[in-house]
C-alpha cells in the first residue's frame, strides 16, 4: 500500500475524526463532564485502540500519539462534540456511518501493522480488532459503563472479520489496496446491516 | 528450572485455563455479556496479569500473548464458561482449587521473570503478585466492580508470600524446582485455608 | 537542572508522598477497602501518572517503579492513610497544598522527560499533564468513580499550563531551575486559587 499513502492517511484521519466525535458525544450523553473530560474521552476513543496495539507490539511511542495530525484531528472532533452536543443527535446516521468506516479502516491497518512487527496471525487478528474497538472500550470503562462491545450489537465481530481477511491475504501474498478495501468494506457492511437489523452477538445459553 | 520445561508449561497452561474459566464465570454472574464479552473477559483474566508484568519490564510483545497456546487455552476456558455457565456453579470447589493453583504458579513465575529482567527484589515481589492478581483486577474494573482483591479475602497476600519466597531464594542462590514448588504450595495453602475460614485482609481501623 | 539533583529528588518524593496520602484517603472515603486496596490505590495514585508517561515514551521499566525510594515513600503515605484514616480529615488543607505541589512538580518533570525522549512539544505538554493527573484518574476508575479531573475543578488545566511553560522554555533554550520553579509555582497558584474560589472547567453549552 506504499504507493497510496495520501489516500490511506486521509481515510485514517477521517476514521479518527469520526471516532473522536462519536466517542465524545457518547461520553456527554452518559456522564456529566467538563471540557477536559470531553476532550480526553474523545481523544481516547479515537486513539486508544491504536495505542493499546502499539504498546502490545512494543512500538513506542505509539504512532498516532506521536503524529500531531492524529491528535489535532481527534481534538477537533471532540471539541465539535463539546460545542454542538445534543444538536448533533439528528446527525446520528451519518455519524454511525463514519464510525463504521473508522472501525473498518482501523481493523485493517491494525492487523497489517501487527503482522509487520512480527506478531503471529492469531495475534494480528486480535490486535486488528483491538485497534478498532479498544478506544471505545477504554472510554466506556472511564465513564462507568460496561463496554457496549462486550454486551450487545455486532461491533467486534465485523472488525475480526476484516482483520482475518487482511491477515489471510498477507499470508498468501495477495495483499494490496484492492484486498484492503475489500476487507474494510466487508466490515463496514456487516456493521451497517447489523445496526439496521438490530442484530446482537449471542448471549450465554444458560445465563 | 530449565530441565523441567514441559512440566512448567503444563502447570502454567493449567493455571491459565482455570483463570479463564473462573474469570469468565464471574463475569457472566455479574454482568449481562454476549459471547464477545465473555471471551474477552476470560482471556483478560487469564493473561492480563502477565501482560501487565511484561509491559512493566519492557518485554514486548507480552510472552503469553505471543504464544498461541496460552491464547487458545484461555479462549477454551472462556468458551466452556460461556456454554455451561451457571451449570458450573456446582463445580465451585474444584474451580476454586484450580484458581488457587493458577495464582500460586503465576506469582512464582512472575517474580522470577521480573528478576531475570533486572528488576529489583521489591519490584519483583510486586510484579509476582500482579502476575497473579492483575487479570482479575482488570476484569473487575471492566464489569464495574471494585476489584475483590482490594476489598476482601486473602488473595494478594498469598501471592506476595510466594513471590517473596521466590525472590529470596533466587537472591541467596537456592532457587530450583523444589523451592519453586514450596513457594507455590505455600501460596496455595494460605489461599485455600483462608477461603475455608472466611479470612479477610484487615480493614482500616477508623474507616 | 543537573546541579540540583538532591533538591529535585526531595521535592519529587514530597509530591509522591502527598499523592499517596491523598489518593489513599480518597479511596478510603469512597469505597470499602482492605489494607491491600488502600496500599494499591495509594501507590497507583502516586506513581500511576509517571508509569503511564514512561510506557508512552517507551522508557521501561518505569523510572519511579524501578526506584525503591518512590515505592517506599508511596507505600508509607498510603499506610499512614490506612491507619489514621478520617482522623486526617481535619488536615484537608495541608494535604491539598501538598497535593497541588505534587501536581505542579509532576507536570514540570513529566513534560521535560517527554521532550528528552524525543517526543514533540504537543505530546510533551500532554504527557506532563498526564504525569500529574494520571494516577488519580486510574484510582478513580478502580473505585468506580468518574474521574474528578474529567468532571469538575481545575486540575488538568494548571498542569497543562505548567507543562506548556516548561516545553516553551526548553524549546527556546531558557530552561533551568528558575523557569522550572516558575512553571510549578504557576500551576500551584492556579490550583490553589481555583480551589479557594470553587472554579470549575467549563461544561458543554448544550448538555
Amino acid at each position: 500500500m506504499s504507493n497510496e499513502p495520501l489516500l490511506l492517511l486521509t481515510l485514517d484521519l477521517t476514521g479518527t475524526f469520526a471516532f473522536a466525535l462519536n466517542g465524545a458525544l457518547t461520553a456527554i450523553r452518559v456522564a456529566q463532564l467538563d471540557v477536559v473530560g470531553v476532550l480526553t474521552l474523545g481523544i481516547i476513543t479515537a486513539l486508544g485502540g491504536g495505542i493499546i496495539r502499539d504498546i502490545m507490539i512494543g512500538s513506542l511511542p505509539p504512532a498516532t500519539f506521536s503524529d500531531w495530525r492524529y491528535l489535532a484531528v481527534a481534538a477537533g472532533g471532540a471539541l465539535i462534540a463539546f460545542f454542538l452536543g445534543r444538536r448533533l443527535d439528528r446527525m446520528a446516521r451519518p455519524i454511525n456511518i463514519l464510525d463504521a468506516a473508522g472501525l473498518s479502516l482501523f481493523a485493517v491497518t491494525g492487523a497489517s501493522k501487527a503482522l509487520e512487527f512480527g506478531l503471529g496471525p492469531l495475534q494480528a487478528v486480535i490486535l486488528g480488532a483491538i485497534t478498532g474497538v479498544g478506544g471505545g472500550t477504554v472510554r466506556d470503562v472511564m465513564i462507568q459503563r460496561i463496554p457496549t462491545v462486550m454486551r450487545s450489537e455486532l461491533y467486534a465481530i465485523p472488525a475480526l472479520a476484516a482483520a482475518t481477511i487482511t491477515v489471510v491475504a498477507i499470508k498468501v501474498g495477495a495483499y494490496g489496496i484492492p484486498v484492503a478495501v475489500a476487507a474494510a468494506v466487508a466490515c463496514f457492511l456487516i456493521r451497517m446491516v447489523s445496526l439496521r437489523l438490530g442484530l446482537n452477538a449471542p448471549r450465554p445459553p444458560h445465563a
